[in-house]
């Protein structure tokens, strides 16, 4: 039988209801999609599509009903992609679906909703009050960030060998046996402590952690502006990044239309397209696919690895 | 007639000898080049590699002698490659040649030498005692970096309005009427401010560069990881980072092979192979010389764009 996927609709003002209905050919093949999006809403936008919606595009009846308004940054909408995501965690707590997959939702709109989440992520950190990883990428280059979205200045005061010893060890469990580069901080990777000495932090807990697990899984410090260079990508497929643009700007130039986002070191699988709501095409049929397709088939992937019960929880971080 | 260009050979237990031996029949045609290197250590290298030399291989004989051994760190060899430098910027400098391209140097040697420089670029710096702006690339992308090799922790602290005015008006007179993609310093550029404010100096700078321009060349703060997506890419090919890495990781990412080094603002033209001494394949004709063909190029490209005269040099920072 084919695993059941929870698709949260994102903000309707926005491209992914377009989306997940051009996809939906596509994506019955690989997986059993169930929409968090009620029937008068999905009529709504398919309207505006012009897209007759498939007879077997299953739908769990989120509620709520509003005006769409492509492109538009709107309460009413931000509260119903809430809602929409609530719904398919719920549908995922309570083994209704395997995982969830997350259309994008717009950040202005949940404000203006009253909701205070940063994002998909961060509720879920709240929500299961666990150190979700955030890890984006393309099946060929996977980086997970070590801290995400805090000033460049205070990137250095975070790393520390025992934090970083936590977050390999987490980001081990959730990947499995993968081996995975870990960044330096530093130009050249500190250049043997002359350009910064973060890097003993760094090391360190490189070594803790494959002493723990018994194999030398996880390699590094390594210098970050040679790690994504062809001849290195092809030795490695999981990178460590210290911060947000170390890992992302060099990810994002090779792999954007093709790259995802996966919540990782959670009691459930979550992924999402990497894009935001592009309400400057909303509605227009001009949506790329590839980053949904992607992240669907991630989910599979991961879905794969042996998640830790919740009850384990308070031991992390 | 064709532009004159002095070749110093780099590190001789390294590869840049023997791209430039087997370079020669391609860079004739784009210019008159001119091997700081002499005959003795000529033959040497060329008896090891078993390449006849070219017999229009033109030599300017930089003094010195010592045995070449391949792909070892040696007082001597980083000697030669210093002198080598020397020479070619001489002949810069008495209007014998009209620029420079450097094959790499070893740093360590250097140090054993007894060198001080960091490298190619600080001995620039202190020799003409004016701020030489690197930047690297490749034809469709070249990246300047407004902080080097300095650690990450204090990247932030430089960014002063004042400091990258000045550094965007040098940049400008060296590459001319290119419009130029400045990046923020924090993910997502600051986001309004919630994810730092570095971005505030940034902005003020660019808007008064183009208000002394009297035209809107420079263009930012843009977000870090987006700017080097193919779409963004599109639109420019200049591109100034805050930072070594942030720059760097993407170019290298995309052109590793093809990248170069170029040195601005200085009353030379000067640009350089983008890879080191190599010596783990030195003497080994494995080493690929297509950053030496585009440094070639890029100098012919430089070549084109009025330098400042040097009496000017105290006017800059």
């Amino acid at each position: 039988m084919k695993p059941k996927i929870a698709i949260s609709i994102g903000d309707l003002n926005g491209v992914g209801v377009e989306i997940a209905l051009r996809s939906h050919e596509a994506i019955k093949k690989l997986c059993e999609p169930i929409y968090c999006i009620n029937q008068p809403m999905l009529k709504q936008a398919s309207k505006l599509l012009h897209i007759t919606p498939p007879a077997d595009f299953t739908l769990h009846e989120t509620k709520g009903e509003f005006t769409i308004q492509p492109g538009v940054v709107d309460a009413s909408s931000g509260l119903y992609a809430y809602n929409s995501f609530m719904d398919a965690i719920s549908l995922c707590e309570t083994k209704q679906v395997d995982a969830v997959v997350t259309m994008p939702i717009h950040k202005e709109a949940w404000m203006q909703a009253g909701l205070k989440y940063k994002g998909h992520t961060d509720l879920l950190r709240q929500h299961f009050n666990k150190e979700a990883i955030m890890m984006l990428g393309s099946p060929q280059m996977f980086v997970a960030l070590f801290s995400e979205h805090i000033p460049l200045k205070e990137v250095a005061s975070h790393i520390t060998q025992q934090k970083l010893t936590t977050f390999l060890l987490d980001l081990h469990k959730s990947i499995g046996e993968h081996r995975v580069a870990v960044l330096g901080l530093n130009p050249h990777a500190g250049d043997n402590g002359v350009l910064g000495d973060e890097e003993r932090e760094i090391e360190a807990a490189i070594n803790e952690v494959n002493n723990t697990l018994g194999q030398e899984l996880f390699v590094g410090p390594v210098v970050p502006d040679i790690v994504f260079t062809p001849a290195f990508r092809k030795n490695f497929n999981y990178f460590v990044a210290m911060y947000h643009d170390q890992g992302l700007a060099p990810l994002k130039a090779l792999y954007f239309d093709e790259s995802i986002n996966i919540s990782l070191n959670l009691p459930l699988i979550r992924t999402s397209v990497d894009h935001g709501t592009a309400f400057d095409i909303a509605y227009k049929n001009q949506a790329n696919n590839l980053s949904y397709l992607n992240a669907v088939k991630a989910a599979l992937i991961f879905l794969e690895i042996p998640l830790e019960p919740l009850a384990n929880s308070n031991s992390h971080r």
